[in-house]
């Protein structure tokens, strides 16, 4: 288990089989950075073009097609201490005549203390003034190379990952990608200090991190959706457009997991989500929408 | 201020402009019983037809058309020793070429323990064996008469409320409703002892409750779709299909309630739901499907 | 066969089991008049509230739930030498970020000559000037009271039929609908003297029109959507949104049609609609988007 | 204006940035061969894979990001006497309840009589017997290489084009695509004898293809969306998911045709769409769905 230092240099705004930007194994750490959105370094020099530019791809030896890639998300660290966001909800969510009613759109500049744990906007708002909120870093876009050779750009998402702004995605949390290339080629980039659900701006907090997680290849196993899990529960992200599409595709990937890895009847699994399950709003800003059908490890069988 | 303890003895599966079952006034408390989601009561005598009958409506003094209706539920009681689910996931949730790979659905009877606060199947699983929910109790389906002399059926939902199946209709939350008739006319029924986000097995444990509740008339307060409250946040409800839709309204009675009520700019309201916004998944096995718009209080301004 | 003429006194903005306008035995024509959607009858006096108040309901003779009531459209006249219309497409047929360079929307009001068939804005347009457009009137709204005791507004539509706006329903069409209380009662309103797919400006040219029909009862046919058929082709409806729902809805209730009256296996239905099958699309303005699943009587079996 | 005859050897599944296979000029006419959309060519050789194999890309000399391509149908003949079908409707355009009771899927091989102009199935159906289809070719998918390096499947669609499956698409069209790299890179393949609307058994009768179509490059011309014109309309073509989507998509594009190419107030482009607009139903089987906004030409000024 090596763990690498990498420094990327150049950045991608599609998800494909591009040349492997570094090779490492089952079971290897990478400690690398992330640029912001618009292609922002940690020193505030645009580096790249929009939308979310992607570091990588990482090349892990062994992974092949119809294996799945665990990605560790060990340690998300903002590395700049400022980051923007928009300040109008997106038309697309709110009601189609209430549109022609909302003001113009801004960026707006947030300070970002990394060691108080906070975001404070850089000019105080009229009655919210200089409102503090608690960073709670996340990946908004990475994922694997899909298939067929397809590029498929980081504005966008499906069953290979992509830009999903699921806020679940933080330090501590696994996730599984279908494997569809050789080596897998994993991405990642668009980190967010803070981010509420749906990204309905069009943005998080959005800026540059230094990233530190670890690859592990399942050799043989078989997924269709993202899929992750965290401390507390299981989850899995559905992709599309409408948000009822997006539940279909998580939850059919759920009923799969519980059936196949956990050894449940399909009548079980109907009753622990029936009960038990909860729904998490990834993007609903980007062409494709995300849904993340999310379950306690305490339900699950031993 | 009185306290109401009404019996009812006819149900309703429409919400509409149907003969009072009691008058009250503002500010009054009801304590009444409603009967399970097909119709049975407290003795498991089926009093009732399907779809979600209701107890009600309650015409409340001095609520006229453009005011809003406050229910505040104040205990929310499962009042048999059962109830019942369905097993299996319904078909509009999972993929369309999943569907055909799926068993037949049962209905399963469950021992509710009022006492223990917990429910369990009467029938142990194969794997989960006697799993034992802890109770949750909520309403799935209540509202007020709709304008234009409409009856909407209770397996659906709209402006007025109706068949919601949100979990955070539970004990503890004041619910908001548009007032479209004279009385208001105010209708519940449909208790749920547990239920999992989105009522995706087309039923929680459904069963009879005995339910406590004070009404309050909010004279001149415009209300587009039901709003809500407790003790940590308030929150929005939109009813439509697709979610994306469901997800338009309730997000633009949000903006409308931040920058009206709250005193916020629109930007403002924009930067708060942008990081802070959570959204909840009620019904999405019914015509119309409920995404809530929740914000935590400690973001509001005092 | 009886010949009734009916002159409407009152007019209703749900569907549901209201009194009987008129009672009639299966096999009669009726003919009678409708208002415009704004509630103005042919003298350009408004005698009814908005939204597209219906003429009826009328008492067919013999009809019970689970019948079909066959309705022909003989004639539809309009009946004054005026009508209106929106300019402006709704917001919610546009990209959500184009609604906000839309301008403001106005009624236009246009001169309707029977006698020649066209009608031509009053005010000649800056570069169409007097655009005069061919006569094709069709019927906005219509249906049978619903189950269970519902009124359903006549903004939108279901399984009843309601606010469809399909330019397929023009005389010479024969409309099929599912009868759900005893006497089907039928329902009537909101004659369009033109317009387009999707009446995507939220209007036609409304007008109050003449209208003559005939009502035939089909005993123990069973219907799950309205259903049509006119000298050429076979039609069937569906009302939900989004329209990917309302094709499902169409398309189902063609196949059961196909397989049931006509005999064919699935696969030979299957087969007839993937080589040969249109889809028209009715409204897309109100809360149920219409589509129509329709096949030529060509390729049917004898 | 040179006509060149080209013979590929390789294909593509996706669209994208590839090397070109031909260079042509501006105003150039190509006549080649397109392969089925299993890969099959004219001798039913399989020579690439699935899905929907595209013959290309041409490099049209001149074009640059911001121009528009034309792209004239002028011939598209089958060019192998046989085709093949599915023989059930796909499971996304049914009731998902409804799935569950559908048989199991086939392919159907057709013979394709050129010179008849007919297709009839191999096999004879139980009750339609030799059910004779009038040949009426058409292109399931084509387009150019998309923007910031994307790779797009060949199984979906969107600005760039891609699988839309619109019967419009025959011969006598001419279309047009936004240019987003250099030389544009055309693509073209999955030749359909046979399709109705929706493609929703999930194919037409799919079959390789001889083809001659003529480029143009309108320097300058910035479009959104793919367009067309035929003998008697005009359409623009929306891709998304749901429908209602493509359709706004769709419907914006035609509105700033309307007023930027012929000069209509926003007014009178409503107008005109309001009365006389027709939507057609392209592909309701791929990840993307397809609707067309179209328009005759008569109604627009000279």
């Amino acid at each position: 288990m090596t763990t690498h230092r990498f420094e990327p240099t150049r950045y991608w705004n599609t998800i494909g089989s591009h040349a492997p930007a570094l090779r490492v194994s089952d079971g290897d750490t990478i400690i690398t950075r992330t640029i912001d959105a618009h292609g922002s370094d940690r020193h505030g020099r645009q580096v790249s073009d929009r939308p979310n530019p992607q570091t990588g791809p990482f090349y892990v030896d062994g992974a092949e097609p119809g294996d799945t890639l665990a990605v560790h998300l060990a340690r998300l660290s903002p590395d700049r201490p400022d980051g923007f966001m928009r300040d109008r909800v997106a038309p697309n969510v709110v009601d189609p005549d209430f549109v022609a009613t909302m003001p113009d759109s801004h960026l707006l500049i947030w300070d970002i203390d990394a060691a108080a744990g906070i975001a404070t906007p850089r000019e105080p708002f009229p009655t919210l003034g200089k409102l503090a909120l608690p960073l709670d870093p996340m990946i908004g876009c990475f994922g694997v190379a899909p298939a067929l050779g397809q590029a498929i750009s980081t504005a966008t998402s499906g069953p290979h990952g992509g830009n999903m702004d699921y806020r679940g995605f933080r330090a501590g949390a696994t996730v599984y990608f279908p494997v569809a290339v050789e080596g897998a080629l994993f991405f990642i980039g668009d980190g967010h200090a803070v981010q509420g659900d749906g990204e309905i701006v069009g943005t998080g907090i959005e800026t540059s991190f230094e990233v530190e997680f670890t690859v592990r290849v399942l050799k043989g196993k078989r997924t269709g959706w993202p899929r992750g899990e965290n401390a507390t529960d299981i989850f899995t992200v559905g992709n599309a457009r409408p948000l009822d599409q997006a539940v279909q595709h998580a939850t059919t990937e759920m009923l799969r997991w519980l059936t196949t890895d956990y050894g449940l009847t399909f009548a079980e699994a109907s009753v622990l989500l029936g009960q038990c399950v909860e729904y998490d709003l990834g993007n609903i800003y980007d062409p494709a929408y995300t849904m993340v059908c999310r379950l306690a490890k305490r339900w699950l069988p031993r």
